[in-house]
C-alpha cells in the first residue's frame, strides 16, 4: 500500500524511498532511506534535498525505523545525526522537533508514524496554498525569474516558488519563466527545467550571470525564490546567488519575493546574522559531477570559496508568500503566525 | 627567427600561432593560423579571444599572408572576413582599419608586416601603461575582484585588467585576487587561474552567483574588468555577467573600474546603445565542453538565452583606466583621446 507517493518521496509503511537528484535529469533513479545513516548521506550529497523535503525525509525516516524496533536513546540520537545533516534548512529542525514531542509523550510506533504521515500531509496543502496566495500576485504576460528549484522534487507537494509559478499559469495567465541554472549543483538547469518541460509552461535557461542583462532588458516583471530560513526580522537564508538577485531586483525596481510554509520560519532566529551557512566542498566549483559525467576544468589546486547558501535581508524583499497569507511586512508576518498557532 | 613569442602568440615571420585557449588549461596547444579562414573559426570558437589579442592576431594574419602573394582584392576581401568575426570588440576593428591604411596607400608586403608588427609591439606598451596606471589606484590588503581573463593571454602583453593587479602586486602591495569563473565558457575558472598560479599571486575562485555575498562580508575594495569596446558617453560592452557585477558593486559601494588600450574606444559609438551583442549557440549553457571532456546536463531540448556579452551604462563606472591615464568622466576621456591624437 502507498502511503505516499510524491515526485521525489515514495514510502509503503515499510520502506522509504527517495529519488536521486544528482541523477536528474538523466536518470530516475530511487534510493532506499531506511537507514538515518544512508538519508544523512543523501543529504549531505544532495540526492535529497529542498529545504521542505529534507524535514519531510527525516520524520519518515525516524517513523519508519519506530516499525523494525528501536530503543527511546536510539530514537533520539538518529534524530540528532539527522537534524545535524544540513545547518541551514529550519524545516528539518521544525519537523523534527514536532516527531519528538510526540514520540518524548508517548514512544509508540504507531502514533509517531501517524504524526510522520500528518506532517508530510500538511506539507502538500501547505504547498497549496502558498500557490494559491503567490497566484495572484502575478499578471497575464510576466515574464518570471527564479533561482534553484522549489516545485515537486523539493516538497511533498507542488512546490513553492515553483509551485506559485505553475498555479498561475495553471489559472490562465500566460508566464514566461526564466530560469537560472543555479552553479555550482545547477539545481535549475537540471532540475527546474525538467519539472518545467513535464507540466508544459515555457521556459528560457540562463547562466546566472545574464539575469542582470535580463532584467535591464525589460524582460523580468517579477522575482519569485524559495527559502531554507526566515528569521524573525525577514531576513532569509536561501541558495547562494539569491542575494545577489534580490539586489538586481531593487536596482531594477523589479518586485522580489520569497515563498515557503511557515515552517521554513525560525521564531527563535532574530536575524539573518543567526542563519548559520554551511562552506562545501572545493571540487563543486572546479567542475560539475552527475549522472551526464564528471569533469573538472579549474587547475586542482585551485583554492575556492564555496558558500551552499547567502542571507538577503529583509530591505530586498518585496513580499513573503506564506500559506497563512502574504505580507510586505516581516512583524505582521510573525505576528500572524505566532497568533495563528496561539503563541 | 622568432619575431613575436607572447603568452597566446608566436610569429616568425613565416608561420602565425596561436595558443588554443579553450584548451587550457589541461593542456597546450599551438595551432597553425596562417589562412584567415583558419583564424575566423579560431576566433568564433574562442580559441583565439581577449578583444586586444583578436585584434593583432587577424593583423598578423594579414601581414604574413602578403608574404606568400594575395593580390589586392584578396587582401581586402580576407579583411572584411576578419572583420565580421566577432561583433563586439572594436579593436579588431581598429587594428584592421590602420594595417588598411597602410596597404591602401602602399601594398607592399615589407611596409604592411612593418605596421602589423608595431600594433603588435604599441600593445605591449599600451599593456604597460594601462598597468602603471591603475596600480596607482589599489591599496595594499585589497581584496580584487575580476571577471572573464584579461590577462598575458588576451593580450600580447601583461594584459590588461590583470595587468593592472600583476603590477599592483610586484610593487608590493598584497593583493588577494577573487576570480569569477564566468560561465559559460569558464574564462576566470580554466584561465584566470591558471595565469595567477603560474604569476604566483594568491587567489580565489569563485562561481559569477557568489560575487554578491563575497561583497556583502567586506571581503572584495576593489572590482576591475577589462573591455571589448567603450562607447564616446563611456558606455562599454564586455564579457556578460559584468554589467551585474557594475549594479552589484554600486550597491555596495565598492570602487568598480574598466580597463582597457585606447583602441578599445569606439569613437563612432555614441553609447552602449549603439554596441551589437552577439548571441551564441545554446549547447554552451546547456552544459560544458574543452579539453577537460564535454558533458551536458539540461535537457537537451531546453531553450537558452546566451548573450556574449552585456554593456554596462558609465553611471555604474567608477574610472576608465587607459593608457593615456585614469578618468573618471567619460567626457575628458574622449577629449584626452581626440586631442592626444590631433583629431
Amino acid at each position: 500500500m502507498s502511503l505516499i507517493d510524491s515526485l521525489s518521496l515514495r514510502y509503503d509503511g515499510k520502506k522509504l524511498m527517495v529519488l536521486d537528484q544528482t541523477q536528474l535529469p538523466q536518470k530516475q533513479v530511487w534510493l532506499e532511506a531506511n537507514d538515518p545513516n544512508d538519508l544523512v548521506g543523501h543529504i549531505r550529497e544532495l540526492r535529497v534535498r529542498g529545504a521542505p523535503l529534507i524535514g519531510l525525509s527525516a520524520v519518515l525516516c525516524l517513523a519508519n525505523l519506530m516499525q523494525t524496533g528501536v530503543s527511546e536513546k536510539e530514537f533520539e540520537i538518529h534524530a540528532g545525526q539527522l537534524r545535524a545533516s544540513r545547518p541551514t534548512a529550519v524545516n528539518l529542525m521544525n519537523n523534527l522537533d514536532r516527531l519528538l514531542a510526540v514520540s518524548r509523550s508517548t514512544f509508540v510506533a504507531a502514533d509517531i508514524l501517524r504524526e510522520a504521515l500528518a506532517i508530510v500531509k500538511e506539507d502538500e496543502e501547505l504547498c497549496l496554498k502558498i500557490a494559491k496566495n503567490g497566484a495572484a500576485l502575478f499578471a497575464d504576460g510576466d515574464g518570471v525569474l527564479t533561482h534553484c528549484n522549489t516545485g515537486g522534487l523539493a516538497t511533498a507537494g507542488v512546490g513553492t516558488a515553483l509551485g506559485v509559478i505553475r498555479e498561475a499559469w495553471h489559472s490562465g495567465k500566460r508566464l514566461h519563466v526564466y530560469v537560472d541554472e543555479t552553479r555550482p549543483l545547477l539545481q535549475g538547469g537540471r532540475l527546474t527545467t525538467w519539472e518545467l518541460s513535464a507540466l508544459k509552461i515555457p521556459y528560457t535557461l540562463l547562466c546566472d550571470n545574464m539575469a542582470a542583462i535580463l532584467m535591464r532588458e525589460g524582460r523580468v516583471q517579477q522575482i519569485i525564490v524559495g527559502c531554507d530560513r526566515i528569521a524573525r526580522n525577514g531576513d532569509f537564508a536561501n541558495k547562494v546567488g539569491t542575494y545577489g538577485l534580490a539586489v538586481l531586483a531593487h536596482h531594477h525596481k523589479i518586485p522580489f519575493y520569497v515563498a515557503g510554509p511557515y515552517t521554513t520560519i525560525d521564531v527563535a532566529c532574530a536575524s539573518g546574522a543567526d542563519i548559520p551557512v554551511e562552506e562545501r566542498v572545493a571540487s563543486e566549483v572546479r567542475g560539475v559531477k552527475g549522472s551526464f559525467g564528471s569533469v573538472e576544468w579549474a587547475p586542482s589546486a585551485a583554492p575556492v570559496f564555496n558558500p551552499s547558501f547567502d542571507v538577503t535581508p529583509a530591505a530586498l524583499v518585496t513580499g513573503w508568500i506564506l500559506d497563512f497569507g502574504v505580507f510586505k511586512d516581516a512583524k505582521k508576518m510573525i505576528d500572524a503566525l505566532e497568533k495563528g498557532r496561539g503563541v
